[in-house]
């Protein structure tokens, strides 16, 4: 069923200082060269947030933006999804709440915390998308990945590729034939341990991100995953490929995204590649790559995106957006 | 606008064993006897899962108890919204993918965390219905909750009223005009510290669950939202509380639901006390008030159901739901 939904407005933030790969290889890859590890990752920089900074805060940032590009007063919102990979600043009340103080909001929208690793976001954009084709909202999806905290030089697997980045995207009733299209999610709890981070409540041991089987077996799996949920909604939408205007896949290295490409045989025009600039940003790739195709003007009416993510747990899956006017 | 759903199922699970009152007493309020502290929070009993116990395995167990009332096989699941108030088993993958595969599950529906305290059950309730409103369901709530992993006496004023539970929802579509008749839900992140419970990771110290107010405090400010709620999702659908079968509020403790009930001048017979037998269960005690009215047999079709929370954020809200055949 098509799911009636419009892209009002979308800001992103990426927080604290940019950190050159060179910086990240000192400290994790003492024994390789920085151009070593940016080939090996495709990352040459990503931006960590200062020590002291709260996801709430930089989330209320990037949806200040985002409401003023939709020229939309905080106060219009009928609800807030944040969404992270890790479980906010803190373990109760969520996180969400502080987002909506920090905006000033004294109780005029509901806000919610969600949880599905990487594929958060699409997650979050299915729930926006069926309360708008009901009648609920706009909406405003907050997907803020401070990831500089959850990692250490001792974990060099994920220090060396992580990064931090805040994306806000609102969405509001659809314009014309905008929406959802269609959407194929799926969750596979039997991969769910290449990618990790306990709580470390109890055990009273920093507890940081980590992988925990080898590079090249997250990368094929999540490369076969993402590529099926391509084919999946694709097929299920009775679309092609050539339909289709932009794909946006989570970008969680350079080498997969070049992988991802070649894979499903995609000119590289048509996406918009970030992660040498930015790093693995978990949940915010997608939403941060369409963000981008916003700022740029290059996302206009009818134009048919392929959102697609695959993450921890494993998540994967893809939504087929056709946007507004 | 009506949303379509149909509770096709419900399962729930009290973890561990039942620790009385007088237990709790001696560990955290030695200088008072049971019975004052009994009389106090309106609490005689509450189940504690044993130490090693998951969330995720709680989670399955209740999940099959609703699997088998609702005659469903766990492989038509298209959806499943794991809830809690603390962020689950770990922090990364979602937690929802272990229950997924405790289930067997192998990638036939998705799976997501979802985190509003003790409203969480009705934010879920609201995604499940407007998915099955839009086309996508059987949808399985589960709502789990093991406070006892993250109390201890030296926190007595949490340590004394919280006790686990687990329960499992399942909404597929609506039968008859069964469904979401109207819903109210908010948030304001103003009165966001009166409970809070932080992430331990980097600090190094255990964390637990605490109240930062008055319980007089948190009382009054829970008892004014809870009430609200229940009259705007009320006045929202035209109904009057006489129109109303069942009103299931929840429950933090015996005097909070007292309180409510006279506030609203509401009848015992036409509410399902649980908080003197199970403690303060968090987001779990809506749905497992819903549970046991509907394993008493006295839900019966075309009845109006008041599902109503407040929790830490804060959050409050209420959804009025007419039961399917």
């Amino acid at each position: 069923m098509m799911l009636g939904t419009h892209i009002l407005g979308s800001g992103s933030v990426l927080p604290g200082r940019l950190v050159p790969t060179s910086e990240v290889c000192a400290k994790a890859y003492p024994h390789r060269t920085p151009q070593q590890l940016e080939e090996r990752t495709g990352i040459a920089s990503r931006w960590w947030a200062h020590p002291g900074t709260t996801r709430a805060e930089v989330s209320a940032q990037a949806l200040d933006k985002a409401l003023a590009q939709a020229k939309l007063p905080a106060g219009k919102l009928e609800r807030i999804i944040y969404v992270d990979s890790t479980g906010g600043d803190r373990r109760l009340p969520a996180t969400s709440n502080a987002v909506a103080e920090a905006l000033g909001l004294e109780g005029s929208c509901d806000c919610i915390d969600l949880n599905n690793a990487c594929v958060g976001f699409l997650s979050a954009m299915d729930w926006a998308a069926r309360c708008t084709a009901t009648g609920l909202g706009p909406v405003a999806v907050v997907t803020t990945e401070l990831w500089s905290h959850v990692i250490d030089p001792s974990e060099r697997r994920t220090y060396a590729v992580f990064g931090d980045a805040s994306v806000a995207t609102i969405f509001g009733p659809a314009r014309g034939n905008s929406g959802v299209v269609a959407s194929w999610l799926r969750n596979d709890g039997r991969l769910q341990g290449s990618v990790s981070c306990r709580h470390a409540g109890s055990t009273c041991v920093p507890e940081f991100v980590r992988f925990q089987v080898s590079g090249s077996q997250i990368g094929e799996e999540a490369t076969d995953a993402i590529v099926r949920s391509m084919h999946e909604v694709l097929d299920r939408a009775a679309i092609t490929f050539d339909e289709v205007r932009w794909v946006l896949p989570h970008q969680p290295n350079g080498r997969m995204l070049t992988t991802i490409l070649e894979r499903i045989g995609l000119d590289p025009s048509r996406t918009l590649p970030l992660v040498r600039e930015v790093g693995s940003v978990g949940a915010a790739s997608v939403p941060l790559a369409l963000d981008r195709l916003i700022e740029r003007g290059d996302l206009n009416a009818g134009d048919l995106v392929l959102l697609s993510a695959v993450g921890a747990g494993i998540g994967f899956g893809s939504i087929l957006y056709r946007a507004g006017e």
